[in-house]
């Protein structure tokens, strides 16, 4: 019987959330890669079209055991597993030795969060509500985060400006220092979030549950399972983009920085749009810069760390200077415009504008100057 | 007798407003072209004079016919006209093949309305009254903005750092691109301003209209003579700038960041001191900041497209590294004074020490470096 | 009777502050020099020990001068005798000619006064005290004089990129007028927090005299008797930093950063710090913000007018790119967190992440690219 009412709570799911639609692709994709598997342009578009509906059920079942597991617990989890995705692929990419596509959906993955997911829900907001009022202690807090994690995560990059191997050893060794005080700092901040002052932060951690939560044993299931499911998916994805890249025309930094970042975090995106449209921009924004900020503090870090095991040269933080730029417009941009505490349709068109010239940028760049 | 009492008008505007008397220059700057066509220094200082008075009069004349016009419209005029000299100066400048002097004169205008305008405010007023409030829900919008546009402007800057051939043609595009951008962005700002939110906007709008507007006939009138005497001066201006420059002995930069900046903007700059003098700060912000947008998001694009149809070369828009750490510093700091609600006349000199120190920098600027 | 009542006075000082029990290194410094002239790491360690309480002692002294004379004149010796331990230590390094020494602390100060003095009073007084909110006019206030403080100070670095003989007569030129400019911008601050606008500074200046004042005489003698003292001292500390620097695999960069600003400022952040457990972060913003205007302002001018009488050769205002960086970073900071008026502990444990990663980065730093 539990497995009827899961059965049944599937469909409710598949009928509110049309994403869901696109599991269809998940086998299409490793048909595809059987029969042909060199038909990269194919197997991007199928891995890319698999990959969102993945994200969105991960992102279901991590909230459902958040839910089922209570409230330090669940907030951890939330915490550490609402970019899983994203680290899935960049996992995935590292032990392909794609350091530069790991670097690049760092970047990206900060800049989304900050200016796309952000952006996007004052224009969607902004256009159903007149001008929209949110919580400007808790963004503030937040975007001060946001700001702090991305400087600390861009001090190699911006001190370490030579290429000697004198300069590389230096910047290899802060790199892993670097990540340890990164991740240190990310505890803490999950200790200040969740015990010591998770008042502060209560609304956002609530928000979402408005659909019954899975039982424990099927949402722990989904979340092994489909975490499966995203890497096999993802290790297609990385094989096939550099090819579908020269297809498309697309530079490799516009394929790490735009295509994994929304791909990734599709899912988020779709539950910060709807909050807008809701009138709950705290909710918004609350996704928007907490992702963002566990990007810089968590992901990167693990990924720093775990190329010394899995990947076949250890990877530094030192990102090239463009994304560099991109990464303190995108967090600056997004302090500021938080700092006001009020939003109109026009300053998620401003946002998005600055997210577009970067797009259009990467687009364009030439590849000598990657 | 409608001429008599737009006569008598004229007079009335003679008296309140001093810089107009300057018109007597305009007579003389074509005399001294006509009899001493090699005097550049002498004809770039009458010039400078004649512009000053020309500049208020095309203010002026744009404020009544957009009075006369109505709310939507005469918005529209106002925000599109507001930095018409400017603009003017600039397709001169741009039909001569100067582009080093245009691409200075948008980073300096930025510049001069981010920091002259908004210190000289603070200062002038906050001698006058002991601590200034202004409405800073308005200002923290439009500050925004300023830094949201200068960020979009200052892009193809910022990620094209080569030089060869292969980035010029990256640059050209993305100016292109980025132009297009720009003016769509100005166009939705325009629909926010005017229409959607108007209300947020609606004591800057209606707030220099002290004096009784012209008579349409006399405003339109005046509007198209002043824009093509401006034009004509302009030439003058154009031509006498580089021989005067080196006759007194200022670098070429600092000729199109600091003295284009203040002939261009003199008139708005009165506007905006008379009233922080009247303890009517939100206006003089207003002015400030709108006019620095404005220059961002309208003039400069127009000036890279307009390049393709009348200029030797076409322009883009990559900024001399310098000139893009001074509007990015100065709308930086726009952004973080206007969010603080209140000023004081020490603030005023802080901002004033700032524009003082890049004024004094371009001055000693070695040829070399620019 | 004076002097008894005095040396009762100094008992009760050194009782309730701990750090002046350090002044019993004072004469070893001197003993060990004249023994042990070559000793150059034990003369370091001895000559940093007896600096921190020589620097409480001045600081104390000042504040009783400044209580005895009244408010204005007070004021004025509070406000520019606050940072003297570092003029000292500065001044002293400048005559030996270590001018990278002197620039390193000037920017080290900055850089410590922002991040480590504000970051641990907001940890400090985070950990006692749930959420501590701050009067957030007169700390946006003092950031923003911060932020344009040091922008102005930086403006040099941030212009004058080449190396050629012409861009260094440029550099040394600019540094000069920027140093005038400098002092007079801080003298007209004094003016405005002293005279014009004292009131919104009011709390903070009468803040710390919780024990009763010196006698005017001891008072002035002390801090004539410790400034001969501390020049004294500076002068072996000066002399044993490098051949000490090597002994600990210290960078130089490392020194004058870190270990000077955190000697010449421990009286300060005593004072901080132990404001913000007594929940009156006014104080420690107070402090913290306004002594690092004081260095940028004040302290950086006067060692490069100084330079030209006292110093081998002229100083100039020109910073290693990674100390600008670090500065703006530093200072950006700093108004962010000022920003919002409220702290809570995992706020410091950010702006105290920034620092560690700054400190690790100059100690990891390779000679060749300092």
């Amino acid at each position: 019987m539990l497995s009827g009412r899961f059965a049944i709570n599937v469909l409710v799911l598949l009928r509110r959330n049309p994403l869901l639609w696109l599991l269809a692709f998940v086998p299409l994709v490793f048909v595809g890669r059987a029969f042909e598997p060199e038909a990269h342009t194919l197997l991007f578009v199928l891995s890319v079209l698999a990959i969102v509906p993945l994200a969105a059920l991960l992102s279901r079942a991590t909230e459902s055991v958040a839910v089922k597991t209570g409230d330090a617990f669940g907030g951890l989890l939330n915490a550490t597993l609402g970019n899983l995705t994203e680290l899935v692929i960049a996992l995935t990419a590292l032990r392909a030795g794609q350091i530069m596509l790991v670097k690049a959906s760092i970047a990206g993955a900060i800049v989304t969060n900050s200016l796309f997911m952000l952006g996007g829900s004052f224009l969607l907001g902004g256009l159903k509500h007149h001008v929209q009022e949110f919580n400007v202690a808790a963004a503030r807090l937040q975007a001060v985060q946001l700001f702090l994690a991305t400087i600390v995560l861009l001090v190699p990059s911006a001190l370490s400006a030579g290429e000697s191997a004198e300069t590389a050893a230096f910047t290899q060794t802060l790199s892993v220092y670097l990540g340890i005080l990164l991740i240190v700092t990310y505890g803490l901040g999950l200790l200040f979030s969740l015990k010591t002052h998770r008042e502060l932060f209560g609304s956002a951690a609530h928000a979402e549950t408005e659909e019954a939560p899975w039982p424990l044993g099927a949402a722990l299931a989904t979340l092994a399972g489909v975490t499966v499911v995203v890497a096999l998916v993802s290790e297609i994805f990385v094989e096939s983009v550099q090819e579908a890249a020269l297809t498309f025309g697309m530079s490799q930094a516009f394929v790490g920085f735009i295509v994994v970042a929304l791909v990734g975090g599709a899912a988020e995106m779709a539950s910060a749009f709807s909050g807008a449209r809701k009138n709950r921009l705290d909710l918004s924004v609350g996704i928007a810069l907490g992702s963002a900020v566990q990007i810089a503090l968590f992901v990167a870090p693990v990924l720093v760390l775990a190329s010394y095991a899995i990947a076949p040269s250890p990877m530094n933080l030192q990102f090239w200077p463009g994304a560099v730029v991109m990464m303190l417009i995108a967090t600056l941009t997004a302090s500021l415009v938080s700092n006001t505490g009020r939003a109109a349709w026009f300053t998620g068109v401003l946002v998005l504008a600055v997210y577009l010239i970067f797009a259009i940028t990467l687009y364009l760049l030439p590849p000598s100057t990657q």
